[in-house]
């Protein structure tokens, strides 16, 4: 889906990060200086990425205070604090200045203590109690991700009135598509759109052109929340109030953007089993050591619980030595109990995820996929059995067995379909109880799952072969 | 996450969804009209998906062509042929015009060729010569989800001639946030903010206060593409250009994340072997049928592919047979490999939909993956060669076996250490190759790339045993 880059260069004009990279190898700082002036900050955060210890000093030390301060803010996290140490302390204090305020705090939460006390003794006054104001609410909630960079009017002004106070932080603010409108005390009570005060006539109070500020979320709110609630309702920003209704702050569209892809992210990666803080790294940039760290949990506990299968397989070993046969299906039911139930957990932990279910439907999703898995267990089960019954044989050399083949595809059929059923319920239910009992329902990963639904198959199987072929 | 509605409603003020319950209820058509003017579309969209057949003719008979327009436009795709279905032609002509015209393109691209035949007969002379333009492009590029609601103005302008013409379509206009100045033949050569003009005075000429478009994207490019692009530039519409550089029109920021939602969601479904078009419908609305019919396809394919790990592990029966102790650890050998096969595909998939890795770099993953899966195994190995040196002997009887429980832990974590290592590297390189050969990544689900792995770790498992046990 990837298959060009999104943004082709003009023909006639060089890619300016090529250049770059050839103006650090030459050192030549007035070479690197005009192509980083034509380059966006998201490409100059991609390429320092791959810059060494010396190369990064040059990058920071020819660009400027300006330009970096962009830089930084688009960089991974987990690389703000090392990009720090490029700067000196006067250096220091004209980017922190320079950082929108969201960013600035976003910063003051990656950072090491001592960083962060060393960072907080070169802002302003201004800033301080500003970045203390927003250091108050977690890292993933509305509140911590809000901007206050935003156009902000009261109703009794006129267009005229409205437009010279955001004349002033016209270049601030983050975006004046919506402008905010507070009443005497601060609560949020309306909006307008630029356009309204662009085409109205300069005076006309805000009162008659505002809209009601139907949409806002609570800065305690989960991030999720907010970002869900953008999309929702196609909003480019929104607005963030305290549980007064005071006008705090925005969440903005670029932020919900970054908000859903890192959820999702997590999410996948925690159906897959991968644990640990999610890096922002890119794939490539990420050490083996931290792939490996972020891996070897689940990889190990899952193992030792799989011994439960082992153990359950050890004792029927009786019936598997009285019918070899039987081990030609044993990995297919056990399989497709992992695989449904994996389905199933997946559909439900998306659903969650997107708002779409609340665990107050348990009942009826029990229900839906207790006939969906019923379906799907009847139809695998008359498959294999069709494949037994009639196929099987043309190969199997006629076994000294105690049994029909017919016999034998109702035994597998049966095993199958039991097991498709009770992975599939199992596999829906498993991730709505953990968001009842208010854990993220991706814990229920897709090979935990199908590590609890290996044991059942086991049980299922041994348990239907020596009860229908008396073994 | 989603623990509380993202938006509360006002304490004094009903919730107006459950005034509109009651009103289809009773039947009351001025309460419902009330309520209804009083809601967002996107929570009216949603309570339509609720309603039966007889409230949904009532309901858009009540809430008028105007507001019926905005929730046709929100509800998921496989409701629209059927919602339509309940206007008289006069209305439906109406309710089309009134559509934007990226929605209005949608829905001819859902619905079925006789309903297109049919809506478009009813469309204006200017409205038709547009559809037809935009269903040039496939629904899924950049061509085919852009709107061409945009402001458009050209350089010679002034700021107050810029004005005028904005004026004339500014409620039409999806967004003013951006500005798009193209020259005489329509090509794109810049952008303005509405806040630059107004702020500057009105004789200003337009090339003054200009900006490059350096960020754009082509009709044809995948819609993924365009997303990732407004994403990474934080950027509120992306112009959308043809390969003469005409501008077109523009994919906005909700589009974005309407985009990444979708592809999320799908990229999860495929990677937990959920085949088959995504339905925009919400879990409970969509049917059992559907769901099995999404599912039931991996399930069976996957359920006989397993049968080649079955005939492993019957035709080494005889090994099985001479040490029973060996089927304890059968299943974990096996699993382990699955489960960080997994791991691996996820991290490489998601970073191949986020663009992070290129096919290309195949040669630096397959580096990374193999230093990963070596430590990952070897970690596993002793875990288990620790566990059956100097716990299992407390357990087991001493039983009538040819080795030592030292020599059955080698053997053991021998196999397990050679099963992780080639499924991690087999995990990464599936998707990079799928991708090389221009195939979705994601086609590699885990759950078939556990199939692969099943067999491969029978195989690694019974050689390893014979070879170290020498049975």
């Amino acid at each position: 889906m990837f298959s060009q880059p999104p943004c082709l260069p003009e023909d006639d004009d060089e890619n300016p990060i090529d250049e770059i990279k050839r103006a650090i190898a030459a050192e030549d700082g007035s070479a690197l200086l005009a192509a980083a002036e034509d380059s966006h900050y998201a490409d100059l955060a991609a390429l320092y990425e791959e810059l060494n210890d010396g190369e990064r000093d040059f990058f920071f030390k020819t660009i400027g205070p300006e330009l970096a301060t962009d830089v930084v803010a688009e960089l991974p996290y987990t690389l703000i604090e090392d990009s720090l140490k490029h700067f000196k302390p006067a250096q220091l204090r004209v980017l922190l200045g320079n950082l929108s305020d969201d960013d600035r705090v976003d910063i003051f939460q990656v950072v090491s203590e001592k960083a962060q006390v060393r960072f907080f003794s070169l802002l302003g006054p201004r800033d301080k109690e500003l970045t203390k104001n927003l250091l108050k609410y977690e890292e993933d909630t509305a509140g911590g991700r809000m901007t206050t960079h935003v156009g902000r009017i009261t109703g009794d002004m006129t267009v005229k009135q409205a437009l010279a106070v955001l004349r002033r932080d016209r270049e601030d603010a983050e975006t004046l598509s919506r402008i905010f409108v507070v009443d005497v005390q601060g609560r949020l009570v309306g909006k307008v759109r630029l356009r309204d005060l662009a085409f109205n006539t300069w005076d006309t109070p805000i009162r008659d052109i505002m809209q009601d500020a139907d949409e806002y979320i609570l800065a305690s709110a989960d991030q999720e929340d907010a970002a869900l609630t953008l999309s929702k309702y196609d909003l480019i920003v929104l607005p963030v109030v305290d549980e007064f209704h005071h006008f705090l702050g925005v969440i903005t569209h670029d932020d919900a953007l970054e908000i859903m892809q890192e959820e999702s992210t997590e999410d996948i990666e925690k159906l897959a089993g991968i644990g640990g803080e999610q890096t922002e790294l890119s794939y490539l940039n990420t050490t083996s050591t931290r792939h490996y760290r972020r891996r070897v949990i689940w990889l190990v506990g899952l193992a030792f619980v799989s011994i439960a299968s082992g153990y359950v397989m050890y004792r029927f070993n009786g019936v598997l030595q009285k019918a070899y046969v039987l081990s030609l299906f044993l990995p297919m039911v056990v399989a497709a109990g992992g695989n449904a139930g994996g389905q199933a957990a997946t559909m439900v932990i998306r659903a969650l995820a997107l708002g779409e279910i609340a665990p107050g439907s348990a009942l009826r999703i029990a229900w839906k996929e207790a006939r969906t898995g019923i379906f799907l267990g009847l139809t695998l089960g008359m498959a294999i059995a069709a494949f037994i019954a009639f196929i099987l044989p043309h190969f199997h050399p006629p076994a000294p067995q105690s049994f029909s083949f017919i016999r034998l595809s109702f035994a597998v059929a049966a095993a199958i379909t039991l097991q498709v059923l009770s992975s599939t319920v199992l596999g829906a239910l498993l991730p709505i109880t953990a968001r009842a009992i208010k854990l993220d329902p991706a814990v229920v990963s897709a090979p935990s799952l199908a590590s609890i639904v290996d044991v059942s198959g086991m049980l299922i199987y041994f348990g239907t072969a020596a009860a229908i072929l008396e073994l």
